[in-house]
C-alpha cells in the first residue's frame, strides 16, 4: 500500500518524520507492503515544494533553515500555500505540524478542516485543534470515512491514546491522571535538591525541555490543553477550557517543595480527569502533593507518565518522554501505520 | 459479526471471561457490531456441555465447583473431551485456558495444535505452551490465516505484547527488563519492612498471590517463561529454556534486602532481555539492586512492569496488575477483541 504525504508545517517535528522515514526506509515497507512518500511540503518561511512522484527525503532532511528554502527544489516557490497544498496535492494524508494560537487553534484549525474536507486522512501533533475542535473534526473525519489521529498531541510518542483504544478496549476507563509537562517535573524536581525555581527554568530551558516563553509550561496551560484532548479520546466528551479549574506550579514555594520532599512526599504538576456513571466529567489541573509510595511519584526529570483507571485491571500507568523532535516525530508515524494497518486484511497480529 | 468460543479448562480465569462477558453482555456488542457466545466448554474436573446457540452465560457463572457440575446443562456430561470439543465443535475461537506441566507444556499444547490445525482462532492465558513451542504454533497459524495470541501470559491483563507490536510499531525494541512476579516483588517488599522470607510467602499465599506451592515464583522459573515468551513477542526468536541463567529471589538474605532499602536501593527480581544487531538474543533471570530513581524501583507490591528500550522513544514503561482472575480473564477478552478489530473494516479509530 502507498501512501502519500503532504506536510503542513515543517518545523522540528516534521523534519523528523522524514528523517525517520529516511533513516527506515528499508525497514517500515519490509513489514507490511507499506510505501511512504512526501508529496508536498508547505511551510511559512520555508516556502513550499510539490512532487507527485515523491519529494527527495535525503533532501528534505538536509534543506536549509533559511526563509524560501524550499524554493531550491523543481518547481518549489519561496511562498507557502497551505491551503492549495491541502486542497489540490495528491496526497492521501496530511501531517499538520505547525505553530498554532492556543487560544483560536489556528491556522492550524483551518489546515484540519480543509484536509478532512477534501477527502484526505488528518495526522496531526497540534494540541490546539485537537482541544478545541475534536468533536467537529472527529465527525468530520467519520463522516468521509477518513482518519483523524493525534497520539502526539499528550505525550509525544510515547502511546497512550491508543494505549487506551486498542490495548484497553473492553475496560471501562473512569479516570485519568498524569504527569503531562516534562518541563514543570523537571523544575520541581530541581528545586526539591536546593535550586531556586528561577535557575531551575532556565536549566530547562538549556537542555531543550522548556520553550523560550515558559509560561505555558510552568503555568498549567500546556497540560490543561492534554486534559481537553484525554476527556475527548477517553471519555469522548467535549469540555470547554474554562470550565476546568487550571493552576501551575508558580503558586509552590521553594521552601514547601523541599519540606515534602524531607517527609517523604513529592509535589508534582497533576492533569486528572474523571467521568461519573451519570457522563458528568470533571477535570483538573493542579500541583499535588503525592506520596513516595504512589506510581507517579517516582517520575523523573522530563519524562511523563499517565495512569489510566480502569474497571477490569485498577490502574495501568504508561510513562516513556513526553517531548522532543525525534519522539514527536514518531508519533506522527504511528498514527500513520495505524491507518495502514486498519486498511489492511486481517494478519491477526496481537 | 458472531464469534463462537470454545473454553477448554474452566477454572478461575475462564470463569472470569465469561463473568465479564456476562457482565459487559450490553456494552460490548453496542460497540462495533460484536457479538460473542460460548458453545461448549470442557474441563478437566468439571467435565463438558456444548450448546451451538450458546450456553446460558449466568448458569455458567454461577456453575457449582463440583466434579462433573456441567452435567447439569442439556446435553451436558461430566466426563470432559477436550480433543472432540476442540476439534469437532462449531467455534470459531478457542479459549485455552487449563493448568499446564511446565516441562512439557502438556496437555494445553495439544489443545492448541487442534485448534489451529481444525481451523479455529487460539487464544491463551497459558505460559506452557507459548513458552516452549510459540515458533511452531505462530507458524500454524499463519498458514492458515489464524489468530495465535497470548497476551495474558506476560503480565496478565496489562497489555505489553500488544503495546510493543501495535502502538510502538515503527519503532525498533532493542531489550526489556521488568518485574515479572508480583509474589516475589510483594515477598521483597515484606522483607525489606522487617518481615521473615518465610513470613511474606506465607502473607503472599494468604493474599491468593502465591501458589500453594510459591517455588515457580519465588525461584525464578515463572519469569523465566515469560522472559522466553518476550523473545518470542519482541524480537520473533525461539530461545531454549536451558540457555537462559536464572535466579530466584532464595539466594537473597533478609540482611541484605533491608540494607540495601535502607541506602536508597530495592532488590528486585528482573526478567531482561536484550537483540544485539547480528540478532543474538541474551536473556536473564535474575535479582538485581536498583536504584531508587530507577523506573522500576518503586514497583511495589504484586504490581508487575515491563520497561521496553526503544530506538527512537528510549524507555517505555507499562505498568499494572500482572496476575490475577479478572485481569487474565480481561487479558483473553483482549485478545478476542483483537481478532474482531482486525475483521473489521477500517474505522481509522487510533
Amino acid at each position: 500500500m502507498h501512501y502519500r504525504l503532504a506536510l503542513i508545517g515543517f518545523g522540528g517535528v516534521a523534519r523528523a518524520l522524514v528523517e525517520i522515514l529516511r533513516n527506515k526506509g528499508n525497514e517500515l515497507p519490509q513489514k507490511d507492503g507499506l510505501e511512504l512518500s512526501v508529496v508536498a511540503v508547505s511551510d511559512l518561511r520555508l516556502g513550499m515544494a510539490e512532487d507527485p512522484d515523491g519529494l527527495d527525503l535525503a533532501a528534505l532532511v538536509d534543506l536549509p533553515n533559511e526563509p524560501g528554502a524550499l524554493a531550491a527544489f523543481s518547481g518549489g516557490r519561496a511562498e507557502p500555500d497551505n491551503e492549495a497544498v491541502i486542497k489540490r496535492s495528491t496526497a492521501d494524508i496530511v501531517v499538520e505540524a505547525t505553530f498554532t494560537n492556543p487560544e483560536t487553534g489556528e491556522p492550524a484549525l483551518s489546515h484540519c478542516r480543509w484536509a478532512l474536507e477534501s477527502g484526505k486522512h488528518l495526522v496531526t501533533s497540534n494540541k490546539g485543534p485537537v482541544a478545541l475542535a475534536a468533536a467537529e473534526l472527529t465527525k468530520k473525519a467519520e463522516a468521509k470515512g477518513l482518519a483523524f489521529s493525534y497520539e502526539g498531541t499528550v505525550m509525544s510518542g510515547t502511546p497512550v491514546i491508543r494505549t487506551a483504544e486498542q490495548c484497553l478496549a473492553g475496560c471501562h476507563i473512569a479516570g485519568f491522571r498524569g504527569i503531562l509537562n516534562g518541563t514543570a517535573n523537571f523544575v520541581l524536581g530541581q528545586v526539591e535538591t536546593g535550586m531556586s525555581f528561577d535557575d531551575a527554568i532556565a536549566l530547562a530551558q538549556s537542555r531543550g525541555y522548556a520553550e523560550a516563553d515558559p509560561t505555558a509550561d510552568i503555568g498549567g496551560s500546556d497540560v490543561l490543553m492534554k486534559v481537553l484532548i484525554l476527556a475527548r479520546a477517553l471519555f469522548d466528551q467535549a469540555v470547554e477550557a474554562s470550565a476546568v479549574p487550571c493552576q501551575g506550579i508558580t503558586g509552590l514555594s521553594e521552601a514547601e517543595v523541599r519540606a515534602a520532599k524531607a517527609e517523604g512526599h513529592r509535589w508534582k504538576l497533576l492533569g486528572q480527569g474523571s467521568v461519573a456513571p451519570d457522563g458528568h466529567v470533571a477535570l483538573e489541573v493542579a500541583p499535588i502533593m503525592l506520596p513516595d509510595s504512589d506510581p507517579l511519584a517516582s517520575i523523573e526529570g522530563p519524562t511523563n507518565a499517565l495512569t489510566l483507571d480502569t474497571d477490569l485491571l485498577g490502574p495501568v500507568t504508561v510513562s516513556g518522554p513526553g517531548a522532543g523532535r525525534i519522539e514527536t516525530g514518531f508519533a506522527l508515524l504511528a498514527d500513520i501505520l495505524a491507518i495502514h494497518a486498519q486498511s489492511q486484511p486481517p494478519r491477526y497480529r496481537q
